[in-house]
């Protein structure tokens, strides 16, 4: 083990350190959603990731605080574009589309389905509290532009958030699925969920929003 | 093993076969939601059962048939009550919302949420294709009557499907969720996600469907 030579690095990084703790998310990444998290060793992920198991214990606590980075991955950037999107001049209901359009996207993205380690009952322990507050916070997000943008007539914001997770089962279903084309149905359809009228959404779909990615 | 006194039986079943049966699956379904599929030998649903292992492979093939057995058993009912409104005379809006809150109401019974082994990485198998298939054929009913209900735009049925099983997740995050609440958000929510008016719904919540259980 201790002679296996390096893996041949693509970046410029001259330590390898940033690509070691990318591999290895990736590594892990595809055994937890083929092989499952319980059946994956940190050994396993190692020899997938082309690095020693050292290495791995020099970037991650172990093999939860991997899953808990991969977690937040599914998380964070929707958050900090709710975040952005909430100070925004926009119509709340272009807002929503945006926020909803970009967070099926980034569900849909990178080759493996990381949604579907949601319901792990590992992901139950106090050891995943921040992906779980992320989460929260993300769904208070869409409570307030949901009530902004319908018809405020009760809090839609676990309704929002489920229709828009709910591209994890349907990538599931349908591994070749037409990403772009379920990011126009799942943000129009947001908008009907909260109270929109077709108008609204039309005029919605067509508002240009300055942060949209 | 061999002499381990048999468990009392709370039915007039003199053989206790079914009893065996359904012990069997309500153990494995607390251990598969909770240990998780992978870890769960059927050594150890034998235990939790209270029966001799060999009792099991009398009644299953195996740990994929009891899962399989498990898996039918959330979709089973919701399609045969699908298949039933199908036939039916009632407004399709009345039907669809009748069917979604089954179907809602079904996915929270029980003591374990056996939705959240829909993702499992085995359930891919082809060992699995009698629930892929009932699913299927579930999704094809939500179609036409999302279809026969709504502003008939587009398919909406993966969309409806998607929104009824975000409760899974849902049913995840607030163990002690209020299901009655749910089942009739959800139900309404799926009214507006197909197009329907505030009128519509309103119809539909208040026109009696025979088959309602």
């Amino acid at each position: 083990m201790a002679r296996r030579p390096g893996r041949p690095r693509a970046s410029g990084d001259p330590d390898g350190e940033r690509d070691t703790r990318r591999d290895v998310l990736d590594a892990a990444a595809a055994l937890f959603c083929t092989v499952g998290f319980t059946s994956t060793s940190t050994r396993a992920i190692a020899d997938a990731a082309g690095v020693r198991q050292a290495s791995i214990y020099h970037h991650f606590a172990g093999k939860d605080a991997i899953l808990l980075e991969l977690l937040l991955g599914t998380v964070r950037p929707s958050l900090e574009l709710a975040d952005a999107l909430a100070a925004g001049t926009e119509p709340a209901a272009a807002r929503l589309w945006t926020l909803v359009h970009a967070d099926v996207g980034l569900l849909c993205a990178g080759p493996v389905n990381l949604g579907v380690l949601y319901v792990l009952p590992e992901v139950s322990g106090e050891q995943f509290a921040e992906f779980h507050a992320l989460r929260a916070r993300l769904r208070a997000r869409y409570s307030e532009l949901a009530t902004a943008a319908g018809d405020g007539a009760d809090d839609r914001g676990a309704l929002v958030l489920g229709l828009v997770e709910s591209v994890i089962l349907r990538r599931r279903d349908t591994p070749d699925l037409d990403v772009a084309a379920v990011q126009g149905a799942v943000a129009d359809g947001v908008l009907r969920l909260v109270g929109c009228t077709p108008a609204e959404i039309a005029l919605a779909r067509a508002v240009p929003v300055a942060l949209a990615v």
